[in-house]
């Protein structure tokens, strides 16, 4: 998706990049070289490889004049945005932003780095499936004690004849399915709208060459719709495994519930959460998962996040939860910096920007 | 590879099916109506779920004139197999066999189940992996005590900058290499025989449609050779993740020793291995896991095998050892059942059969 920028020059703009490390000397210099008079500002917003510097801490001029900004994780207040005109986040969710000011300021654009996550956690929800599936938390319980042994082995059911449901067919949904569909597995696609021409299940976000699926070629099947009837439908698809990459809004707001964890229950679904928490009925998983109405789950995203220690969450069987990190990786600060140039370059010639997102669905 | 098959028709043949399973009556029914004459006698030889019988306990005259025979696991003493003609083997290894006598007469073909393991190992493969990039065992025990943080998670790397070096590329490494390519990995290839035309580089050994690579296409450079310089070379190719998926032959004992540890450990190079335990120096392993050589291992076979409860390689860091399973999978009995009626009916039709085992290489 994309829209018209509105501007074909940026020599009176002022880009701040705050960002998790110190300044990219080479990508400031390229991007000053091909944008003269803009002025470029870099922050660092992490220090001591721990603590995040927040917007009160940075001094009042570093804010001055700013048209263009790249925050690197939550908002800073609106008055620091007064003369914003493009936020590039470093975020693939918008929901952090949704009632700010500026984010209902029609004339800012927002872009997100959809896609440059993809990688990266679509590694961790195959990793962790194939985790589940092969027992290897268990095989290393075992070699505490030095067991040879393996009942559960001749339990094992591989991808071959395995299907996997994806419930938001963006960037990181499609990298998923790309895995799933070279280890031999069957893939079902939801999306909101309906993908019915080869032209509208396309996905222009950006997309690391070999990966992912930008034509929408993978899945057998397409299913669509934003009532729970809808959403019912796909749950009840024989899914071996289901992956929520879909934003959060109201709409899916504990999308999965009791009623759907029954439905779930026919195949016994591994679910698998790197969206948000909320998407989830924390206290009905729970039960799936203590009932064994589903084989599994795997949750990068809880509800409350962060997990308290004494949350019964943490206890359930057959769950790993990580602590929101699956979108970590050493190259995201590259991918971050080459969407935002893409963007800036695309600003300054009038085109259409990347990952711009659509404010009337909050994605 | 292939070879002619010795005869066009199997009406005068009786083929011995030892399965882990009953009889699978449509099976039987059905190449008994390809083949009219053949006598199919089927034996479970799994009993209670869990104990092997021995060839010696099933009696003489399941042995008599047998001449097709697809025994499950190991090998039958030669004076049950004196009129065996053809070898269906369930593994696609051949090390149990090169000595026994039946193996080594040249009128004996033998067939491997090679391409049957292939999905799940290399779900194996991959999900070990990243169980071990994306730091899933820490934070299954982080879980027991409620952890919700994680400094580790800034030191993940995502597989689009990694590169995998498959030494062995028959079947499952080219599974290993589809699933990587598809994160967005680098694959290098290593063949025993030199592969440099588009027709050497295919492999004809069963396959499931969508999955490996048996046009030979995925690997971006392709190794060979069978000196220990050879390999040298190859292991010193910034590897992150080396696959073991040669057979065991007296070149590959020993081949991954102290020499080859310190070329691995320039990229500190993850150590898969799913072929035999003796192709690894057990000693020289855990010298390498421990002094942080290598970033990690994951051993679906060792030597000793099966490992003594004792043994010090249980306590070795950043591995995973699973007891010689990853090669389970409910689909497989399916699929030997697919390549034995496969190759009946290539015998029957005087046409080359499938996964014939190269005795001059032992695989």
């Amino acid at each position: 998706m994309s829209v018209p920028a509105g501007s074909s020059a940026l020599s009176k703009d002022v880009l701040l990049v705050m960002f998790i490390s110190g300044p990219d000397e080479e990508w400031i210099s390229r991007v000053k070289s091909k944008h003269p008079g803009l002025e470029v500002r870099w922050q660092k917003i992490l220090q001591d490889g721990k603590r995040f510097l927040n917007p009160e801490d940075l001094g009042d001029e570093i804010w001055d004049g700013v048209t263009l900004i790249c925050p690197f994780f939550w908002p800073p207040a609106p008055k620091y945005l007064s003369t914003v005109r493009f936020v590039q986040l470093a975020s693939a969710g918008i929901d952090a932003w949704v009632n700010h000011e500026i984010y209902q300021d029609e004339n800012v654009v927002f872009c997100t780095t959809n896609g440059a996550h993809a990688p990266q956690i679509a590694e961790w929800v195959i990793g962790s499936y194939l985790s589940h599936q092969h027992h290897f938390i268990r095989y290393n319980e075992q070699m505490r004690s030095g067991h040879w042994e393996s009942p559960m082995a001749s339990t094992v059911q591989d991808c071959t004849v395995a299907r996997m449901g994806v419930l938001g067919y963006g960037a990181i949904g499609r990298q998923c399915a790309r895995i799933a569909k070279s280890m031999g597995m069957d893939v079902y696609a939801y999306t909101r709208s309906e993908r019915s021409t080869p032209e509208q299940r396309k996905d222009d976000s950006f997309c690391i060459q070999g990966t992912g699926d930008p034509d929408g070629v993978i899945p057998s099947k397409w299913f669509h719709g934003a009532s729970k009837n809808d959403i019912n439908n796909f749950l009840n698809q024989d899914l071996d495994i289901l992956v929520l990459s879909l934003p959060l809004t109201q709409d899916t707001k504990g999308l999965l519930s009791r009623e759907q964890f029954e439905i779930l229950s026919k195949k016994k679904t591994f679910v698998s959460n790197i969206a948000r928490g909320g998407i989830i009925n924390t206290d009905d998983l729970i039960e799936a998962l203590e009932s064994g109405k589903i084989r599994g789950a795997a949750l990068d995203v809880t509800d409350p996040e962060p997990l308290p220690s004494d949350h019964k969450l943490w206890k359930a069987p057959n769950l790993l939860i990580t602590p929101h990190v699956s979108w970590q990786t050493q190259s995201l600060s590259t991918r971050i910096l080459e969407i935002l140039e893409l963007n800036l370059d695309k600003l300054g010639a009038g085109e259409h920007l990347i990952n711009v997102v659509n404010k009337e669905h909050n994605y």
